[in-house]
């Protein structure tokens, strides 16, 4: 058994190694976040690791987030250790065109998810881990996380999550090194008071030696073989830059690579380990990922004109009408499932919802983690509580995560509740996301058929619901897609377009009726993809408009939103356009939905005064 | 004593009364979430609550934070019945220009912060408390807490800070009331969890029952005389609609009111309680806050051109000469303190230097609580991690709260870590709210003259700082302003202007070198006020050049960044302007600097083409 630990422990400093070499190579990176941690994943990786590296997807692997991203390197030797790749391939670590990013990108196909804003990968974890209970696959899902990013509030949301759903399938790996970035953490090397926090949160819990392989091999042998239903956190108390004495335990040293002369310094201590050990995986049986099937492009909901609904409490009708054609798709909401109306879902497939509770951080991190394994998570929410996980937002777009975001109570036209609950920059946050597509349906035929589209493609969309009732606009035949739009009122004498968008729609043709009485014939669109804009038409109605100007009006603050994207689309022309953007200015109120579209200034009333005065100062072309 | 209870008890029935009674009024809001909490509430305010309700500010009033936002009409019954205004105002609640919105406001000047994002009032709380622990005011600071708010990971990371902070003068009162929005929370009636988490996170804790007037009087008598360094956590087991029999603990009662003909059955359940009751708070000494200070407009620093200094690196330089000029200025930051440089303010001023560990929600909470009180919170964090505070910065806004944020490693620039790292978002985030000023200096002095600008205002400021070292660009003399930006290449016969910002501002001048060469001359405009952006010198540029053509170029995704402010400050003219931005468009990677501006599209050849590309196809007016 000596003889045994002899070996792992030269295969721990293999792995040290090729952490510090690589990140000498780089110039760059966090060498020393590596070292704490490498004992335990030569253990992990040696004895316990059940993976086929020519099948990251396969779903019978076990699962490894690197919540601590900065780690990455370590993350990368492994794998290389393992032979997924030539160890030498370590030394375009950090370069451009590398799979080795300096935190981990799907660039690097073993990633179960980008890491490196702190704090998130114990949900994404989770996320793998409901999947593998729900649908009984044997595998457990291992996350590395550091011991300053369980300061982020996101860790305890992701613990109360797993103990609520029994995620036994679950390990937690803290490694309790002392020293973040800029100093101590808050409880240096007092493993205790992690221990303490991680059972109070429902988690069987161990303290380990992080560095001593004996300890380590046990710890990962219980974890094997844990079930019971909490899931399960090894603390590990560990030295930062274990390994090298120069390194160990001092400060200073955080996200910094050592020079050359350090290197070899380094590398004598470690025995100058051989290249040629490797990490010896297990291997799963193996069971590809199903073939994702594709949404039918039909719906038995229809709506009669004359009639009102709230686009809301339709998408909870058509979300479940999807989900009885694609069994892959997964709702998640934050408690306000019957305001999102995402409960119909719930009803119709209990076996698919997941509750979040009011934890919308763990909730978008859990839904990365489905999207791993190809489900089509479904995430739904107040769209102001979304701004809650922006960065848990970002961080999927970063790991290409399919994720259909649904933001109910959108705008000022909520009323009396009251500014704390009106999402008025989720268009700016959701828009300045790479290929986010963003869709805001006006009535309940287009949001059938925008659910329908969100489902069946791949990417990240986002859709905005309305609080209130809004009648019927559309023929339940018409069509909608990707980057199109709806002309409500056109004629050959119109004056100039109206571009209008969800409730600001019905306002918009409120205005053009009105100016119709006076003679003012104005064409009025109906932007229901807001990104990408209908670039074409919006060109063609200006050009057709006896003024080429367009006054965009939307439930949303004036920046960042639809009338920036309208705006940008047509400034690209060059030609001389005028575009006035109606949105809200200044922090709204409670009240009832028109005196607080009217406080904005984008109601019926505002809208034609704006007409108006555009039409009178303009010089026609 | 007896008798006494009696009383107090005809008094949280009177609150009773009330809730219920604003909210049928209002014909909605959330009166079984203000009954659960009713009881608790007269205790404290009848007893122990010290506070002088002509001057909410007095620095030796108690604090009283509803972070159960959605209790508002409770929070509204407290003060009223304090009588701080008529109980039949709160008639008016949730209508349009009542001080009584939905959920509090700074409408309401007893609120100390807006709330009705849940999860957010714990850091705000300690925010107040910590300044009364800095500054030696004997006052006692409460947060009311819901229990579904409780599985929000920012009450953890308040937790963890107040325990760290040993602030002991920090009462958090917990409603478990087991029902949330759509059904039970997490932990129902538990009220062992919860207790075990607070105490876990370093809190000492008493479970209650909050509806014993007795029990509910001993805890807040033992809260009032609370030392010893612990914050302390009240966890009182209530039932949600109590006092009513047909709300209690009914599901399908949240946030909904009573009818007239419910309320009137209500009211004879609670015994028709006498409205001439009051709340009898306590006086506390009077101590006004301190009038502002205002930061002298003169800094010591100076630079000389030819060298080159990181904008971060002289941010941590100028906010420290300022914490000299100005003594409220709090520094806070996010274990990141040696890369943002705020660290050189923890050098000069420890007592005014608040380190928030790896938790940026609790971070920004705990600012808006510090401004509460006059404090000029300055939050300091990578960019990117800013995006992590998204909700708590709305919220912050939406209080008005006087908050100067720096978000340091913007863009693609920050190379070779990668884009986990990269803050692309962040003016898209901060430009949505409403008269938020963005700047972003691109050298040295800006940096320092820019900071002034940003501590003697007041409102809300982001501020853009870079990784990477940039040349000198500005006399020491020059003199920048909110809305300016400055024209560093200009000629008469100038083809078009190139308008760049922070980083690009040295690719959009080496571009204009390059093509001057080839005879062709362009405008280079530093933005380096993002919004509001400097709509009369755009103008001005454009109309002065030869091409009616703006490019705007920015290390930022392309939506909702400087281009969408200069283009709609261009597109309001109605003139034939073209408008190309560059900026980014896919999600980076890692490499060097250089690499990434050239795979963004954002260097300075990119500029070189887009300039013959744009003058080659334009029609000269």
């Amino acid at each position: 058994m000596m003889e045994n630990y002899e070996n792992l422990q030269k295969k721990a400093n293999l792995i040290r190694k090729w952490c510090l070499k690589s990140t000498t190579a780089a110039g760059s990176g966090h060498p020393t976040s590596c070292l704490s941690a490498a004992d335990m994943m030569a253990v992990l990786f040696d004895r316990y690791f059940r993976y086929d590296l020519n099948n990251p997807l396969n779903l019978y692997n076990d699962r490894l987030v690197f919540s601590k991203g900065h780690a990455a390197p370590l993350l990368y030797t492994l794998f290389g250790m393992a032979g997924a790749y030539p160890l030498e391939e370590l030394l375009t670590l950090r370069k451009f065109n590398s799979r080795f990013e300096g935190h981990p990108t799907p660039k690097f196909v073993y990633a179960e998810a980008a890491t490196g804003s702190l704090g998130q990968g114990l949900s994404v974890a989770a996320g793998l881990a409901l999947l593998a209970k729900r649908e009984s696959l044997p595998c457990k899902n291992y996350v590395l996380l550091g011991d300053g990013e369980l300061a982020e509030g996101q860790v305890w949301e992701a613990a109360n999550f797993a103990a609520y759903h029994q995620l036994d399938n679950l390990v937690a790996i803290a490694d309790i090194n002392r020293l973040a970035q800029s100093g101590e953490t808050m409880f240096g090397w007092d493993t205790d008071k992690y221990e303490q926090r991680f059972r109070a949160f429902g988690f069987e819990t161990m303290v380990i030696n992080g560095h001593d392989l004996k300890e380590v091999q046990i710890a990962f042998e219980q974890a094997f073989y844990h079930q019971g239903g909490k899931p399960l956190a090894i603390v590990a108390h560990t030295i930062k830059g274990k390994g090298v004495s120069f390194l160990e335990d001092k400060e200073g040293w955080h996200g910094k690579a050592l020079t050359e002369e350090e290197l070899q310094s380094a590398l004598k201590e470690l025995g100058e380990p051989d290249d040629q050990l490797k990490l010896d995986l297990r291997h799963p049986d193996s069971i590809s990922l199903p073939k994702q099937e594709v949404v039918a492009p039909k719906h038995g909901l229809s709506f009669e004109k004359g009639n009102e609904y709230a686009t809301r409490e339709v998408f909870g009708e058509a979300i479940t009408e999807s989900g009885h054609q694609n069994k892959d798709i997964y709702v998640l909401d934050a408690d306000v499932k019957n305001s999102t109306f995402s409960e119909d879902f719930l009803r119709a497939f209990p076996e698919r919802f997941v509750e979040c509770f009011i934890a919308e951080q763990n909730m978008v991190s859990v839904a990365a983690g489905l999207s791993r394994l190809g489900k089509i998570p479904v995430v739904a929410t107040f769209g102001a509580f979304l701004t809650r996980a922006a960065d848990q937002i970002r961080m999927a777009r970063v790991s290409e995560a399919n994720i259909k975001f649904v933001g109910s109570h959108v705008g000022v036209s909520i009323g009396a509740d009251g500014p704390s609950q009106m999402a008025l920059e989720d268009i700016a946050l959701f828009g300045a996301l790479p290929d986010t597509v963003i869709f805001q349906p006006a009535d309940a035929v287009s949001t059938v058929k925008l659910t329908v589209q969100m489902t069946g493609h791949t990417g990240f969309f986002y859709m905005r619901t309305l609080r209130s009732k809004t009648p019927v606009l559309y023929d339940n035949a018409e069509t909608f897609k990707i980057g199109g739009s709806k002309l409500l009122r056109h004629s050959e004498d119109d004056q100039l377009t109206i571009a209008a968008t969800g409730i600001t729609v019905f306002e918009a043709l409120k205005a053009a009726d009105q100016l119709k009485e006076e003679g003012i014939l104005v064409r009025v669109l109906d932007c229901y993809c807001i990104n990408p804009i209908d670039q074409d038409t919006l060109i063609k109605c200006v050009r057709e408009t006896k003024n080429a100007i367009l006054i965009t009006v939307e439930d949303h603050f004036v920046h960042g939103g639809m009338g920036d994207f309208a705006t940008a689309a047509l400034a690209m022309t060059g030609k001389p356009i005028q575009v006035k953007k109606l949105a809200v200015n200044e922090i709204s109120a409670s009240g009832k939905m028109e005196e607080l579209l009217e406080l904005a200034g984008i109601n019926a009333a505002a809208i034609v005064n704006q007409v108006h005065t555009l039409i009178s100062t303009t010089v026609l072309h």
